[in-house]
């Protein structure tokens, strides 16, 4: 089944509103099985709504169509579909009688324009819409289905559930795909490439597809998985996850959705240990980061930012001596930040941070993006310095994700160490 | 001009991603006048690129296409636009030592993938991409301009600034438009719009267009006027916009692209002053928000996360008695918090939070959402209450931002005051 789905509204295209719709459908398309071939945003325009119809019906079986169903005079697509199907609107007495439930149980008067929305195309199927006023819509011509469905996501994912996928999964998939995501940190996307060339060789035979997706400090595998058999696609996978393992081991964080700063709160919570933050160049990003998480209070105790250096010494006892010879930014430092940090606010575990995040601010020895992190523990403190671009959100983003991967392999080297 | 956007990607496709870059490239171009006819997403498939190039060539005289750039295998548009403008790929030296220099000042290696980055299209202008290592390209046929770019969004965000939107506004668009933004914060958009109900019918007659853009805290408000005489539309609309102030000007916090943390770090320079925070609920993302500015190490000194209440009691110097009796989340403990960050880090203002983030955690006397704020100086303390919604990221981001605006309109008040 090979689908096109089609957005319809200026909005989309002049950037006031993000089509997010087409993502959530192309996703749960893709969940079952269906490939969706492209994805095409047009205006409230009767040509071009009928020239796109045309041409996606050349290229697939299948056309979703959302938005310009609304009560308002922009609103074409009813119209236009009717005129593409030889069709006309007629009262649906059935629609009618919902709507003035609708309206009634809301406490709001009907209008003559909602009125409308109970004139319906006669070729078409009526998708019950229980969200909205606008109805869903089943065509079919020459072998190729056709569905509209008003543009307020909601109500497009109520019907979308309600009654697509099932009747698609029901009647119409008969392939499966299989897709799982792999994690990495601390290796750019070509340093990647170049370590598992032969591996990625090799899925072909397998049947599976690569996609990298990278994001500042992060690169995703997604391997895509296709067949008739879901069990032995399943398996199929996992085997290539597990040789990938044994290349990339080591830059692998996670699967699926999950988080660097989730994943650090689930050891913590297991291990029954408390953390503490000590920030300087992230200045409040890697605390931002751990209370993102709900549930963070039960092992997050707090932190200083300490971005002035008197605070530094103040308030983390960290040596005037240091920071005169070494600078703040130094090993030195960092690690005086970090144990400072689980002695000031009696915590297990503390991630230090400093660095030059830039733009400006750097030195031939210690350029913009030089930045030392630091995990601390009652056993030690560790240490590492990155060196970064110059983009200061980048920079801040990428070291908070880097250090809680220092803390999260720090933990499990604990745990494997003390079994 | 008329333009199509192509993204290309099968992550787009299977909504792994959503389009952003097409929603922000719609946005840039309309700004300056050009009408975005159709944004698609295919697949990396030969073929199916080729034939949506032709298809657009029909329809368009402007075509940006984005994706498909990296150096790994998936990544196919290089060559399929070398077979569509029947051109072939020659070494550019000039991009090669770029290249190097962008690896060399990075400390990593220059691999082979990353060579072929410098092979680049005969008929081709080259975009320069000071970001990252593929090339933006500029080719022309038939009166049609192509554009490729990366579809790392701000790479392809740097070559449209750079090159492409400077060259449409200087070469090929021929009306003004020009566009004025006015930033609200503190009152929701449907509220706004019954305030300026009258406002906003008067602003047809002036040919002015007006957009609504909310964001988590905030309205902005796009003032579009369109003519020939520039100088004529700017008076005309900012007109309207003195208007608008004597309406909702205790609303407005800004204009065009000024941010709160920039106007409070501004404000601090120019009086010389010094800023600390003291945050619970907030967990570090007030501070990230202010540490975001660059240069804000000359007003900000550093901040207690205190997200634990003994961190509120051993740092800050909250009273025992008064989180026992008030609980954490109340005027008396934020007020104590924000007095404690000033003697504490010794700085003139501070910033405290302490509330109820969610999506867990609410009682019926404090329900999720309920947030206080309190702002202190050496000549006293203010405090706020706010009640939000239930999702945690969207708590954390508004509290920040009306915590900014307080500050702002403290120490607004209190330079009033003093002259």
């Amino acid at each position: 089944m090979n689908v096109e789905i089609i957005s319809i509204g200026d909005e989309l295209l002049i950037g006031q509103t993000i089509n997010t719709n087409s993502s959530w459908m192309g996703e749960q398309l893709s969940l079952i099985g269906a490939s969706v071939y492209q994805i095409t945003a047009i205006t409230d325009d009767e040509n071009h709504i009928l020239e796109t119809l045309e041409r996606a019906a050349e290229k697939v079986n299948f056309v979703l169509i959302t938005g310009g169903l609304g009560p308002t005079k922009d609103d074409i697509t009813k119209h236009t579909l009717c005129k593409f199907f030889g069709s006309e609107l007629v009262f649906n007495k059935d629609v009618f009688s919902k709507l003035e439930t609708f309206f009634s149980s809301r406490g709001l008067e009907m209008l003559d324009v909602n009125k409308d929305q109970a004139m319906l195309p006669t070729n078409a199927l009526v998708l019950e819409n229980t969200r909205g006023t606008a109805s869903g819509m089943w065509f079919e011509k020459d072998d190729v289905i056709y569905v509209s469905m008003p543009g307020v996501p909601y109500e497009m994912k109520g019907i979308m559930r309600d009654h697509v996928l099932p009747r698609l999964r029901k009647d119409f998939i008969k392939n499966k795909v299989v897709h799982r995501t792999v994690k990495t940190i601390g290796i750019g996307e070509s340093f990647l490439a170049e370590k598992i060339e032969l591996w990625e060789i090799s899925l072909k035979k397998a049947n599976i597809k690569l996609a990298y997706l990278p994001s500042p400090g992060i690169v995703k595998l997604r391997l895509s998985g296709y067949g008739i058999d879901e069990s032995k696609i399943l398996a199929s996978i996992s085997n290539k996850i597990n040789e990938l393992t044994s290349i990339v081991g080591d830059y692998i964080f996670g699967y699926e959705k999950e988080e660097l700063n989730q994943l650090v709160g689930d050891l913590l919570i297991a291990s029954g240990k408390t953390l503490s933050t000590a920030e300087s160049c992230t200045g409040g990003h890697v605390a931002h980061l751990i209370t993102s998480v709900p549930g963070s209070s039960a092992y997050f105790k707090g932190g200083i930012i300490a971005y002035d250096n008197s605070v530094k010494t103040a308030k983390l006892g960290v040596k005037n001596t240091s920071i005169y010879q070494s600078g703040a930014v130094s090993q030195e430092v960092v690690e005086q930040m970090a144990i400072g940090a689980i002695e000031e606010l009696e915590t297990d575990y503390s991630i230090a941070t400093s660095g030059v995040l830039g733009p400006d601010g750097g030195t031939a020895e210690k350029p913009v993006g030089t930045i030392w992190i630091a995990i601390a523990s009652g056993s030690g403190v560790i240490s590492e310095k990155i060196c970064l671009g110059k983009s200061r959100s980048r920079n801040a983003k990428i070291t908070a994700l880097i250090s809680l991967n220092m803390l999260r392999k720090y933990i499990l080297s604990h745990i494997n160490v003390s079994q």
